[in-house]
């Protein structure tokens, strides 16, 4: 499904609630809230965390889904189409790969003393 | 464009660079570093923080396609069909609208005493 | 209490675990997980999040208090004296302030075209 | 130096500038934005990420240092005693260890099919 049109879906879904937007910044605090929570499932599956007795696993395509869904509600309120925006940046980093950025020079120290 | 093909170009451009795939704590971090730049652009554009003399003002559409960028290759590495996971978002979030969900509840206090 | 100190019981705490310290990676998992804890309580407090029905309030100084935790694990894990690094912080905000840095410039356009 | 002592200094650098406190949710995206920075550090230092050419290595310290101050910010202006939160964080902490709680349960898959 095209992006653009799951980013007008979106736009459908928070008109239809009664509060309509929220402000951009609560709406940042809510990507935050869905970063922590994809942050802890990965920890989970790919890292150190381990679950409580009795605690569900967690389900990835549901956090991932939830901080799109997000980010899609944001781009909606300030008025960024996601789909070019994505565009842009795959050839900013083509750009940058192309001109050698971000290779790994072992001569500069990994941080400062 | 489809969600689902620009997932595709995403994996394909991890595929043609040198490393590959970081491991999925070093993304996540590299996602955490995107969500940071767009907590900065937003607070500039909507919030408190104010630019130093001669700093180039943010540009959203930028920091939000570099963050779905980062979101697309965690999709990727893990095996999420973002494009599925967002319907799944979508149903869920509208089910629980309908069952009345998440509604003001002025009874209750906002914060344990 | 010393920050020096209470740095020091969070080393002696986590020594005392038989896993030990986590990965720095996974460490700054947690951290973006309790700060998407505190981001929603903050949401909830000062922003636009409702609570569902019969969901608790959530607690603001226990987020902190987690958030705190994790960073004197990293401080810790990777050598960084918090206090030193804190009052150093201080210093160069005041060093920013008092040079002008950072004040509102009403002549820069708030984001890029 | 006491935390609750960094802390009123903190409060008094703020009350020393012309805007004195930004909204608690202005103060949530400069923390989120500090993160962002950390987390670039330590994928820098400990991860994949890799330094362009001619940039200057992160340091640590600072990073942590800029984070705690917002950190404090948001304490002072939603009236938290960092110092208490984080020795009841130690508290709950070791409770939940000696209940057992948080022990890895090989049982339990670690994703959702």
């Amino acid at each position: 499904m095209d992006l653009r049109q799951l980013q007008k879906e979106v736009a459908r879904w928070i008109e239809r609630t009664p509060e309509g937007y929220w402000p951009p910044l609560a709406n940042l605090a809510r990507l935050v809230e869905e970063t922590g929570e994809l942050a802890r499932a990965l920890n989970i599956g790919y890292g150190s965390k381990t679950l409580k007795p009795g605690e569900p696993p967690p389900c990835l395509a549901e956090e991932m889904g939830d901080l799109l869904f997000t980010l899609l509600v944001l781009a909606n309120q300030t008025g960024v189409d996601l789909e070019q925006a994505l565009i842009a940046t795959l050839d900013r980093y083509e750009r940058r790969r192309q001109s050698g950025g971000g290779s790994r020079n072992t001569e500069t120290p990994r941080f400062l003393p």
